[in-house]
């Protein structure tokens, strides 16, 4: 892969400032293009709160905080036409809106305008990229880079390739995704919403339907995921809290509870979403929120996820 | 409810154990009791290593571990015969087999030989109590109480009665455990796992189906949870988490979302655990702990649940 020293972030909402604050921690030049109003403004603003983030997370840094922020912004550069903001990107992480006729539209203009070989990661949560790179030049050297929210705090990023995409651009996103310390995973089959949002996307359906059903409140959902499995998922996935949940192993546990799991399977209903179930899952929401009294709902997490992050570093955890 | 002094712990493997050093921890005396061979010198070996989590969990203490220990292991007694065990106890915690007819049986003995008005919480993960309470003395006091594992860490308690338990008892019982620093949840229906098995088991089949279709392996779905949704679910549950991802929070979240939401849940597919499948998934698991080379995966998860369970107690999460 060639060296990498300007990124470029198309799309600067939420996930993309996210995304240019890390990149900018970690040393490169960020070029950034939005069509938005207000968007230049807008990115600075976040960029700002998440390197915040950024700064507490490294704590070995000599400097003081409006040192590095100040340092680290003079190396971001926003552009009103996107052909200036990728001309000369050696990677470009792109954070656009999920809509496929968009996307393709997008990525004409992208390919046309960067140079042919450099990489370009897809943030989308639910696309193909087989299906964006349709219409492009070179689409060869696209491929998902999907993190999750907030992307300058969690390691993940899903990789994959599409039906044009070559292997070995495939294997430098993640060889640079893991240089970054990310943590890469590499999908080896295009499905419908990736790997991580389906497996939460599993636990919103039956969260939604327990509440839906009268089985116990929104809160009480919550409440058993942070005190309960959603603990231990912070530290071991489901595949080492299996082996864990047996003295001899995971083959054990397995035959332990294959069979109450297979029952509650079977109980497991499809479930569709309706306005009406909308908003009463909303107004359970709020319901648990009001009591919660002022906090920053937003801050809280993040404090919690810098010390979570801590505590996962200092114990070396997988 | 009547002041708890005793409480008995029925069946000591690994859950009991566990109860039993929390409820020493709490100051009770714990009048045990298991048929297994080995299960006093068992109990003795686990709730010691147990309380060396407490004991760290709680730095307040001034003695030192060993006297901690001593002292409390001085409140445990082990019992060769099922109603000496329970004949003066105040609070029954009952952790027998999985298997509704030993279940039935145990219940029609602990129900004549314990005090009439003694709760008796069962740990049981599948079972509903309507079934187990069939057959006994006094049904009215028997209540589910099911912990996660391991129950002297994870503060999360299911609590609902059966068709024959009395409101008031359901409702002592979510009191005691919340008096003991626990978090329990009142569950208003009885269905099959109760809430956070469902939950968790929803993961498990997506987390097995993935893996079996070969769209990633064991290891991508541990790094998936544990650097992306799971690391947000030791702070927050579903429902908090919706309401940040969307800055106008929940109804916006699950307006964006639905669509593509509802799309995976179409795409999620039934599973039905084979011999074959587990040997799979097991290799797989095998193949991940075998590249984490040599270190005890339970010290490092309950250090890891320590260190977590203090971060929640500082940021005073919900």
């Amino acid at each position: 892969m060639k060296s990498v020293n300007k990124v470029a972030i198309i799309g600067t909402g939420v996930i993309g400032a996210s995304w240019a604050a890390f990149y900018l921690s970690q040393g490169f030049q960020v070029s950034a293009f939005d069509p938005a109003p207000d968007a230049e403004h807008n990115l600075s603003n976040r960029v700002q709160i998440y390197l915040r983030d950024l700064f507490e997370l490294e704590e070995h840094k000599l400097d003081d905080l409006q040192t590095y922020i100040t340092d680290l912004l003079n190396n971001l550069s926003f552009y009103g036409h996107i052909a200036d903001a990728v001309k000369d990107a050696d990677f470009i992480q792109e954070n656009g809106p999920e809509r496929i006729d968009l996307k393709k539209h997008l990525y004409a203009q992208l390919t046309q305008n960067c140079p042919r070989d450099t990489i370009i990661a897809s943030s989308s949560s639910g696309l193909k990229i087989s299906d964006i790179q349709q219409d492009c030049v070179y689409p060869e050297r696209i491929v998902l880079g999907h993190p999750f929210n907030p992307p300058h705090l969690l390691p993940l990023v899903e990789i994959i390739g599409g039906e044009k995409t070559q292997a070995r651009y495939i294997q430098d996103a993640f060889e640079f995704y893991r240089s970054l310390g990310k943590k890469p995973i590499l999908i080896q089959k295009e499905v419908k919403g990736h790997v991580a949002n389906r497996l939460q996307s599993a636990i919103w359906r039956e969260a939604f339907y327990l509440v839906s059903e009268g089985v116990c409140s929104a809160e009480d959902i919550d409440t058993a995921i942070t005190n309960g499995p959603g603990l231990r998922w912070a530290i071991f996935g489901p595949y080492l809290n299996m082996q864990l949940a047996n003295q001899q192993g995971f083959k054990a546990a397995m035959h332990h509870l294959g069979e109450p799991m297979s029952e509650w399977w079977a109980d497991m209903k499809p479930y569709a979403l309706t306005e009406e179930k909308i908003d009463m899952l909303d107004n359970e929401t709020q319901q648990f929120i009001h009591k919660l009294g002022d906090r920053n709902l937003q801050e809280t997490r993040n404090q919690a996820l810098l010390k979570t992050l801590k505590m996962r570093a200092e114990l070396d955890l997988p």
